[in-house]
């Protein structure tokens, strides 16, 4: 039984259960819940459950593999560890556990602004590690932050550009959510006590408070451009739905753009980002790599992504569920589980690699768009 | 909590709650339902939670604002008080607690026909306040309401076009709905009693057969161009669903047409606003200001509304939701939730004003419409 | 309250209830049931509550009206009471007491080739009296029965075209449903028992083998103009899905066809009568009329059936219902409910009359249709 | 009441039940269950329930019969008996109470690779006996097998080509299910204990570990052109979905395309084969027949399913039903309620045989295909 014997979880769904079980109801409502009525929450996972795939037939595949790039560098499989803030909400190691497992697994780890464990440590595991970056108040602390983490040897960096400010997370103003004194925004408050750890006098959530505090609503497009410059890592652009958007970020010179809609945590009733990545993928047209995110929660969702146009995924949820369950060695069970899956869909669906699933046609409701 | 601690509610859903927890179920069910099998009422609903946005990024939303004009004139957003009947029925101060809560959250207020407070002493409230007119069965009692409207100091009149009669609303049929004798329809009955407060031997609603009474079954094209010529306020039309009626109305002089299924109270299986509107905003073409009413429950709503065509929305439940459950101040919280959840749509949507909103595609399952 | 108290009755739903209260569970499916696994039963009422109805506005309504014709004569409604087997089975006066209220409702009645009284009784009830035709195995006994039928009094003849035999109606098959000794399909049978009051030894429907016995599987187009060059009559015929069968109905001279997949209870998975509509009428071209039935509960379907094309529709169930439950007055009462029904359907949706109706704009969810 | 009295058994929905009650809940999940989140598995069955069939009428029926011919053989209706691996589970007779059923009600039996009774004692009972081959690792053990069934007497080999290994089928990892010791892959194994019989120590599926160890996942195309040399029997290529590659075996010259997705248990999120088979249908355009399986539970499906295309069907778990309920009178029973309805559904859509029914119009909801 999982956790305990982390090969007992056969799917996503066990490892969630046991995160479930062992977390806070506050924290779990933290990771799992989404903004307002949590229709883009749960819309995220109805479209997986709507697209089907016609597989393909008698191609080889005893060599199949999962194998892949994600912005010229192999990875294991095309799917990198999101970046989630706080891992030591879900365990006391932490980002270092998952980073740890990440490693082990062969699939890059994003260290968030919002770590609870500082990036130089966790380049320190070892891997790949990639940086994700909130464009604070403070401009010139938005590139010392890049740059930092450029200097702690982290791979790319990746501009969160969905987050003017945190989604009203319902959950978390009703439970008046606030971090426990031993988590903290280490990049941003080093070891201080924050408004993150304070309820507001007047209710609601403390992390919310501390976010709109540091995070600056005036990102824009010339934050890409001063980026861009400022660094020769790959830049991805993660939060996307617009194909303009896209278009627009890729002609910047950005290697990759993330179709998201932040988990369902930002605007509800935003699009999933599995809903605009076909419009999106046609549109960059190969300019730079297109990723999605939201929702995925097997190998087989994986698959539905790359058949959707997606050069690869990212996972957030589910490494925390692992991270909670079973720390570092549930990280890498989720991990592995993904892998095995992908692996298992790819050959089921006649493609000996990821290449082949993105030559696989889907189906899925009809939805009529208005352009304005 | 709320109610008692207006700040305690987290969305409209918490004000809806307190007010069926306040109010008797006689008049819950009146305020609360719909016409037949309630279709048009579920509808207006799913509607709304079927609809996605494609959200925009990098754009500085740090000034942010609902700021909006309607019918050419500034409001805090582009909110309108919808006319209901009755506010009395929800609260002993009734219209002057709205009006008051509307003014000070610097949205109009509509005054209905069937107010239970005259309008003058609604407009001495101060705020922009409009009036509602149904066309009654004396040609002349219509023109003189209009008149009394326009002299006692609103600022436009809404003419109601979709209520030949009352619909037939089962729950208030079964609950033999009749009035209380402290609330009367002070514009057309004055101080006396009334058919609205007798159940009718035959059983149904008494506030059906007053209606009825009061108001034509006759109204055409040609009332709108009456009160076109016997008014300068600007003039709404309230109730259309077909494209043709909407250019029609413009074509008269009519300032703004809503778009509505008169919350689902009229014909059961009238189309939602929502639906209807985007074919509706592009017959328009901005010949006049195009509103929507329906089922907006949240700032995402208004958003939706926004990305669809609309120039502004009618909300007309939650404020009468606030109203029971905490008077002035529970409209007030109302209409504070609203302003607030809409200012975070916008600028989660990459917006920062609601001209960008209208710029936004929507994706809504796919419909087939029969032409006749 | 209903029954007792037929004004109880506030839609037909009220007295399906009150039906099902007074019926036998046996007989209550007999009436209820549909074949196979009922999908077409249930998706002849899902098809209406999916549709919606665009409402015009401002057209005088005052003088709004159900009246219509059927067939080229004046009826009070463009309904009517749709062939159903074995009146008695709801109630002792069987169908001289639907005739009764059909006549005072001003609609027409339509006996069935399976009444349980004969046709020369309901025909002196007055009132307009149709005949339900099925091609019997011995054609000449199918004619003598039209000519019977016409000696009577009917005013028109209905061939029913779908029931080569009876479909699957598992209910019936697991109650061995068998007719009580009292009630006689006595066009048939006289008054002799017959097959249907037996269950068969290896179990099933006694009623579906005793059609079997009688109907004849070999009903062709030739049928249908032996009938025509017969009869001076007007000639309907029923059960039509294909735009095609509809077209050649109309071109051999047939007055008028009812797209209909019979209540749900022969072919299990036929397309609704409601989805069918739009492209037959599109196809007919007003050569003959067009009717619908199934799942027509209220005023507001009659609306959305002539607002997809129909220029009447027929109830089968709900007249039953009334009957079981109140007899004559019971039917009564729930004609009366549709045609006051319908009249506020039309006036709210902007209808001064059934003509109106079919100018309407419809909205349904998108549909793939597969020619083969 | 039924299973003991086969007659009692009134759709396949009934013997489900009894197999459901008979078997041990580790074998019904292996018979029942699908792969991953089942979500193919439960697909197949809501398509079905969501196509609709334009009947046609006037057409003599009282011939009406479910004769076809599959691979230009005749047979009793358009139906065979799928390959499912072990009879032997359901029943200790296994696949000869099977092969006598079908003989008896006149459709072919398909012996699987993974059959529990060797195929000469199959082809010993009569009857129209199919092989079923898995390409195995060794390439000259699958040519073995092929000539074996072909000097037994079978009358034509199936090629499964979507299992280059086996579906996570998540009920049997959680189960540890492994083969009863007197249940074995006698092709495969002879009499010997096998992998499929120990429980991994790893957990999991005893049988999934089994299939890899045997089943080649370098099955190709030149498989396909090896095989269709080395037979002069009639070559089946079963569970394509993609057009292309139907295309491809017809070109090959295959005789027949299972457009299939194994019954939900291969890829979870493989399309229907119900939803893929117009498009596969009109792509081979009658260079060689298409069949299609999974989710038919009754002659309505199989009507449809010829509407949509297909000139056969294939039925697995129903058999298997029948079989653990009823020994070989079970299975018998199963076959004779889908002839029974199938001849019903035929007539009532107005089709004489099968060719007709291929010529009638289906509707389904609306889809999106996202080409590669």
């Amino acid at each position: 039984m999982w956790p305990g014997d982390p090969a007992g979880a056969h799917d996503l769904s066990d490892v969630e259960r046991a995160a479930a079980a062992t977390l806070s109801p506050e924290v779990w409502d933290f990771i799992a819940g989404g903004s307002g009525r949590e229709r883009s929450l749960d819309a995220n996972r109805e479209a997986f459950d709507r697209i089907f795939v016609a597989s393909r037939v008698l191609r080889d595949v005893s060599a199949c593999t999962t194998d892949a790039t994600l912005l010229n560098r192999p990875v294991r499989m095309p799917v990198a560890v999101a970046p989630v803030a706080y891992h030591r909400l879900a365990h006391p190691e932490g980002e270092l556990a998952t980073a740890r497992a990440a490693k082990t697994a062969g699939v890059p780890f994003t260290v968030a602004t919002l770590s609870s464990v500082p990036v130089e440590e966790v380049t320190a595991v070892g891997g790949s590690v990639w940086f994700q970056l909130y464009w604070l108040r403070e401009r010139r602390r938005s590139l010392d932050l890049a740059r930092r983490a450029e200097d702690a040897g982290c791979e790319a960096l990746m501009l969160t550009v969905d987050v003017p400010w945190m989604g009203r997370r319902l959950r978390d103003v009703r439970n008046g959510f606030a971090l426990p004194g031993h988590v903290r925004a280490v990049h941003l408050d080093g070891g201080a006590a924050s408004t993150a750890h304070r309820s507001p006098a007047s209710g609601g959530s403390a992390v919310a408070a501390h976010t709109a505090q540091a995070f600056s609503p005036a990102v824009t497009w010339s934050c890409v451009e001063e980026l861009r410059a400022a660094t020769r890592l790959p830049l991805v652009v993660k939060g996307v739905l617009a194909p303009e958007d896209a278009v627009r970020a890729a002609g910047l010179g950005v290697d990759a753009v993330v179709v998201s809609n932040h988990g369902g945590r930002q605007l509800d009733g935003a699009l999933p980002g599995i809903e605009a990545l076909p419009e999106v993928a046609e549109a960059v047209g190969g300019a730079c790599e297109v990723w999605v995110d939201g929702g995925i929660r097997s190998g087989t969702d994986v698959l539905k992504a790359l058949a959707s146009g997606a050069d690869g995924v990212l996972v957030g949820r589910p490494p925390v569920w692992g991270l909670a369950a079973g720390g570092e060695s549930g990280v890498r069970q989720v991990l592995d589980l993904l892998a095995a899956e992908l692996r298992d869909a790819l050959g089921l669906a006649g493609c000996a690699g990821v290449g082949a699933a993105r030559e696989l046609r889907t189906v899925r409701p009809a939805r009529e768009p208005r352009r304005a």
